[in-house]
Parts: structure tokens; sequence; C-alpha cells
């Protein structure tokens, strides 16, 4: 089962900045070979189920070991057995829709 | 690791009612025989991270076996390492809070 | 526009405990009149949305104000327009479909 | 009060492709002039607080008047008191972390 999840890790206890631990936990995604895409409030990721979540899963035991005692992190999962569908058609389908929109003012 | 998640599943193409999609969730959860708790707009679930996390892969593996091709779930997560801490300690540590504001008008 | 948000309000820079801030939060929410629920990993408020809305700023104006220079919120928003549903018409709807299971087992 | 936040807005009732309704909130967004960038799973949007929120109102109110009986949304919001901190900001911060992280292996 594929899986595109928006990942978004949030320690607790280590002050104001966080970025170092958001890019360990990119390092962990791209170690783990997963295609992923980062954002200003999360990151996306795309493979298998069993391989993101261990790497979602290795991502919370790196920054706990970095030194955060306490982990929030929020997290979507869209799964679909109609069809693939990867990362990059689901921004293609909005932005098709966007351009047949403006298209025709009317619609 | 322990973690503590809240989970909120979605399926897509059935129609407006997803209340059996969610009551499939919770047999799922249960028959993990994971403490659990069901909210008006998700689940808590406690337990250890892969049990956890491979009760919420079921909830897709069945939703979509029910019928549904597409699901969406959102999910927060949260681990800590700094100190065992339950569900029920959460609401309790939060009722406390509401307490001492109560007794103490001035704070 | 009724709507049913679920929100869990996360200060950063304010150490490991967070239940005075989410205590706080409750007191809003209440304060508000807003019928909600609290549970192990948010809260779940029902109402207008401009209601709703304003106590989730307040929520935000008040954790600054107690001192936490930055908060990480998530949020799920449900609104409906086929039928009113309360919270409590939520989780009944689940528990009869757990009900309906339990009573065919082969369904 | 600035705010950005991560938006998902997700159709109920209307079948499996929901770009149509992800491409009304985006022209809803830029319509109120507000920063933003959508990605495979959301959508970033940056501004006053107010003038977020009423779009996000404004995205359930134009989905529904599309047709969709049924809105859930998933939304995280970020505020902070201590600097202004931008969209870019945020991925910069991450992405200099990344590189000091590879130009020193032994981090």
């Amino acid at each position: 089962m594929k899986v595109i999840v928006d990942l978004c890790v949030v320690p607790l206890g280590v002050g104001l900045s966080v970025s170092a631990y958001v890019a360990a936990c990119e390092r962990v995604i791209r170690e783990a070979g997963l295609k992923s895409q980062l954002h200003a409030y999360g990151t996306n990721i795309e493979g298998e189920w069993d391989e993101v979540m261990a790497a979602v899963k290795r991502c919370h035991e790196v920054v706990h070991a970095m030194g955060a005692p306490r982990i929030t992190s929020s997290m979507r999962l869209g799964t679909r057995t109609d069809r693939e569908q990867t990362m990059e058609d689901k921004i293609a389908s909005v932005e098709r829709a966007l351009d047949r929109a403006a298209s025709d003012p009317g619609a």
C-alpha cells in the first residue's frame, strides 16, 4: 500500500528554534530513499506505507537522541486503491483545475 | 517507545455518512488490545509505537476493504523520554491546572 | 455556519509542561460560552464559525500573554450543510454502528 | 498577529476527485491577496490572523456552494511574538541546518 503523508515534527523543551531538528528529520527521510518535498509547515513524503512509517518513527528516535525530551507531530496520511497518484500528480491536478477556471471565467 | 496518538480517518467516495467506517476502525483498535478513547472528532490511542502504527495501517486496509477507494487521515503523535504519561495523566494534568486557577482568581 | 473543531494548542519555549497553557485555553473556550469537550490530545469545540474562531484566536493571544513566544496549533474543522450534527450526534452515530456490528458478527 | 497556516480542505460527498474544490480554495486565497504556496497535501498561507481566517471561512463557504454538503479540513497554525518569520525564512532555516550538517559529517 502506497501512502502520501504530510509530516510536521515539533520538539518540545529545546527552545524556540526547531530547524536543526527538522533538518535531522529531512536527513532521515532522504537516507531512507524516500521521495519528499519540504514546505514551510512540514514535509510531503511518498512511498510504501511501511517504509514511510519506519522513517517517521526514526524521526522521533533521532530527535529524542538529539536531546528533545518531548515531541508532538502532526501528520496527514492519504491512501487510495482506485489508482496510483504521486505528489506531482496531486499538484498538477489542482493546477489544471486552476487553468480551466482561468480560461472560463464564467465557470 | 510509547506513543499517544489522536487519529481521524476520513473515507472518500462513500457518501456523507462515515460512521460505519469509523466504527470499523474502533474495532481494529480494540481487537489490537490498545487503550483508546473515542471523541467527537477522532480517537485517542495509547501504546507501543509499533503496535499503534500497525493498528493505524490496519484501519486503512479495513476501510479500503469496506469499499472506500480513497482515505485521508489526520493524526497527532506524542512521544516523550522524560517520563511515562498516560492519556488519563494528560487530562488530569489539565484539570488540576483548571482547579488551581479557579481557586486563585488572581492567577 | 456551524462548525465542530478539534483544537490542540502547543506552546514552544516554555519547557515540557504545557498543561497550564492548555487549561488557559479551556477557560477561554468556556468563557466564550462554547460547548466543548477536553480529551487527551486536544479539545472538541462546537458553535457558530465566527465565535469558535474568535475563541481560537483568543487562545493564541492568551498563551502568548502567559509568556509563550511561539505557538503551533493543529486543528480539524468540520462543517456540513445537509443537516445539523452535534458532537454528541457524531459519537452516538459511531456507537450505533459498533452495536450493529456486534449484534451481527457476519456484517 | 501574523500567522502561518497549513490548510487542507477535504470535501465529502462529491466523489474521489477533489482537485476542483482545492483549486477553488486556491482562488479564494489568491483573491484575498494572501501569500500562499500549494504543496501536495495542502497549502501554506501567510498573513494577518483575521485575513487568513476569513479566507479559510470563505473556502468552506465556496466549497459548500460548489455542491459539497460536508467538509472536513485540517490546519496547522503558527504564531510567534519573538520575531517576524516568513514562510521563506522557515524553509531557509531548515536548509541552512541541512548545509551545516553536510559540511560537518561528525555533527
